[in-house]
Parts: C-alpha cells; sequence; structure tokens
C-alpha cells in the first residue's frame, strides 16, 4: 500500500501561513512527521496558486527535499507550477489531481512522460461529480487513452475513484468502492499489458461528519477499500489508528510479520 | 449481515456459576443485553456436556426464550443436548460448531432438517485444522454433500471457513479469507441452486494476542471478510467498538441510512 502524507498543504493555518513567511522549518518538520509515520510520498499541495506558483513550488520542492529523503506529490491547478516543481524534483514525483479532462491531460501526460512520474487520475472533470459507476469509468478511460498516446507506461498511472463525502452523498460512497472493483478489471477490459494502479484521497469521506466520527468513518473506508485490491491512499499518517488500522491488515493478510510489538 | 452474540459460555467464570446453580438471572442479563446491542441470534455455548447436557440445554433454552424474544444458536459436542434443545426451541435454531466428520453430519444433519434449523458448518475435522484453503474446501464440500442427501435447503447452511490465532498461525488468518472467496463460488463450482450462507466464529483470531490487541485484530478482521462477502458473524456484540465498525461498514456500503448519530 502506497502511502501518501496529506499534510502539507494550504488548507491548514499553519503551513500557509509558513508559506507566507517563507518559513520552511513548520514545513520540514511535517514532512519528517510523516515520513516516520510511514509514508512513502509527501503531498505538497498549493492550492490554486495563481501567484507566484512557481517560484513557491520550486522553493517547496528544494526545501522539503534538502532535509526529508522521501519523494513529492505535487498537488495544484496551476501547470506551470507543476513542472517548475518536477524540474527540481529529485526522484520519482507524482502528480497529484489530475482531472478528466482533454486540454489539462495534453499538457500534463506528456509532463509525467518527461519527467517518468507517476500521475494521480481522478475520476472527475470540471463538469462536476460524476453520478455513477458508468460515467466514473468512462473518465478514467479517457486518462488511460491519454496516457497510451503519449506512451506513459500504466504503472506510473494511479486511478482515484474519488472519496465523497458520506455525510452529504452516502451512494456515491458505495458507487466508488464500486468503481474500485471495475477499476481492477481494466487490463481486461481495454487490452492493456498491464492494469493501471488504485489510489485514494480518503479524508474526503468524513467531510462534513462530526469530529468524534471522521477517524472511524476514515479506517473503516480504507479497509474496505483495501480489502477491493487499493494499491495507495492519500491520508494524514499522524492520525495513529488510522495506521494502526493499516499495520493490522497487512499483518491479518500475511504482508507482514505478526508479533505482539507490531503497532510499535 | 447475521450477528449471532457469543458471550453465553461456560467458558466464561460467571456463566460457568450461574449454570452449576442454576440461576437463569445472570444468563437472561447476558442475552438481553446481547440483544439490545444488535445480536440476532444468541449462542448457548455449554461445552461438552457429558454429563445432564440434556436437561440442561433444555432449561437454558427455556430460562432465555421465556424471557428474550430471539432464536438461539445451540453450542455443544453432546448430540443429545442440541437434540433436547432443539425440541424445547421456539422460532428457527441455529445448531453450532458442526464439523465435517462424516459420522456426525450423519446424525446432525437429518437434525437440521427435522427442526428446520440452520447450521454452521466449520472447516475443520476430528483430524484437526485444514493446512490450507483446498482442504477447507474439501471439508465444507462433504458438509454441503450431506446437506444435499438430506434435503436441508442451502439457505440453512452457514459454512465457517475458521478463525485461527494470527499470534500462533498468522498465514492461517489469511487462508481463511482466501476459503472464504472461494466458499462464495460454490454455487457454480458445484452446480448448486443457491450458494450457502458465510460465517465465521471471530474472536479465535485474536487469541493470544495482548488484550490491548484483541478489539483491533477482530474489528480490522471482521471488516476485511465482510468486504469479501461475509454473511454472518458469531462476536461479542457488547465489545462496542467492533459493533461501531459493523455500523460504519453498513453506512459506508450503502445498507443503512446515514444520520451524524447513526452509532446511537
Amino acid at each position: 500500500m502506497l502511502i501518501v502524507g496529506e499534510n502539507i498543504s494550504v488548507v491548514a493555518k499553519a503551513v500557509s501561513d509558513a508559506i507566507k513567511n517563507r518559513d520552511a522549518g513548520p514545513i520540514i518538520d511535517l514532512a519528517k512527521k510523516q515520513k516516520e509515520a510511514g509514508a512513502h510520498y509527501i503531498d505538497v499541495n498549493i492550492g490554486p496558486a495563481t501567484k507566484k506558483g512557481e517560484e513557491l513550488m520550486q522553493w517547496l520542492v528544494k526545501s522539503i527535499q534538502d532535509e526529508v529523503d522521501l519523494p513529492l506529490a505535487l498537488d495544484t491547478k496551476n501547470i506551470n507550477a507543476i513542472e517548475a516543481g518536477l524540474e527540481v524534483h529529485k526522484g520519482t514525483a507524482m502528480i497529484n489531481s489530475v482531472t478528466g479532462d482533454q486540454d489539462k491531460l495534453d499538457i500534463l501526460i506528456p509532463l509525467a512522460k518527461k519527467y517518468n512520474s507517476k500521475i494521480v487520475g481522478i475520476a472527475l472533470t470540471d463538469k462536476g461529480v460524476p453520478p455513477d459507476v458508468d460515467s466514473r469509468l468512462e473518465i478514467v478511460m479517457t486518462i488511460i487513452n491519454s496516457a497510451l498516446e503519449h506512451g506513459l507506461p500504466m504503472q506510473n498511472l494511479y486511478l482515484d475513484p474519488i472519496a465523497l463525502p458520506v455525510a452529504v452523498l452516502q451512494e456515491q460512497v458505495h458507487n466508488s468502492i464500486e468503481a474500485l472493483k471495475v477499476f481492477k478489471q481494466l487490463k481486461e477490459l481495454m487490452g492493456l499489458d498491464e492494469n493501471p494502479r488504485s489510489i485514494i484521497g480518503l479524508s474526503n469521506v468524513s467531510q462534513s461528519s462530526p469530529e468524534e466520527l471522521k477517524s472511524l468513518i476514515n479506517k473503516t473506508y480504507l479497509l474496505i477499500l483495501e480489502s477491493n485490491g487499493l494499491d495507495g491512499v492519500i491520508l494524514d499518517p499522524l492520525d495513529k489508528e488510522l495506521m494502526n488500522a493499516v499495520k493490522t491488515y497487512d499483518v491479518l493478510t500475511n504482508k507482514i510479520l505478526y508479533a505482539h510489538s507490531y503497532l510499535d
């Protein structure tokens, strides 16, 4: 299970302040903590970043990678900032939140190919949330076709069936589980050499739910999705109960060795 | 998800004392609490019950059902005690812990047919724990063939792939998940009218693990098995975290309606 730590995001006030002041300390600290907690990638979400996005992304990539030996997931709607980040990134980067809009795919997929990046293709377009499983499938097929066209290997492609808030769109939450099951069959459905990987941005599922329910909802959803073949997840690795659930899953499915101390 | 409450068992000192003194109070209390917590069946485990098993089982069945409107799962190696219990049981009883030994099946399957009981057929024989998925499959096929022979409908049959302690037999824990997946295909494999149901005695999986890990291991295993199609479970319904995981599973898979108060 590929774990992408979500905590470096402009949505968090501490991160937004650190960015404003170009104070790398708190950001490096968050990256270190996420690595210690088990993250394999660190997401760097700078939001729309319409102003100075390129300089900001390069500053973040360099500041973090100078201190923490992990690859990053670059997360912004500013495509120039993505490329600026890729230019200075060490190792295999990930481009996060790539929607199924053809005009964006035409730029981002060639970028992923040029820099040999992984890419998270989400089952979403500018038109909004797809209403059912079939429309999710249609969107990710557009993404796959773009990857095929530009020679991006399927192993670089992670498809996200979209977690939506159970408090608001309960049926959609179930649709995403069903969509994941179909995504696992894309190799056969589309005659691909290899199946694309799958990933989900987990915490959306508990948005709008009361604070005391969030961790329970997140970890239960993750276990359901893992049991249905999920390959990766974008989550808060500092949620210890959530990470304990992931470790317990790995023990029970014989992926890591049991010891009474396996949580430590 | 059919929930069978496991708490009335001679293994528990309070139950064993109440049985010795023929004091129905604590037993009825346990049955009521399990019903309130969401149990659909109450397991009544009297152990080997070599002495006075028949009288004891009848006393328990009558005492509980006089006060609590739920069917019971009769659980003992004493076959005469099972029949005595079925004679006085109201509603559709369940016969628990039926192993794949032909001599026992030859008595218990006809009993289930006579009383229209459900039966839990476990992937185990007197020879011990099956080493792999195929040997589990072989055992449950023996059970199914016995049911077919005696005309017991498949909907009365619950197959248990056997939960074993992850602390002792880690690989077997994974085997049981794989066995469950195969059990879900028995209709096709054996050309049956209907697939038998599946169930698991959950708490075995955390036996021999430290106390503080048990609930986490139990609930994670249950969520993995539910995600793979498990139809029923024998568990401690008074473990609130475990029942909360079950409710959250039902919300996320759209089986019960979400409300901020869905845990209450």
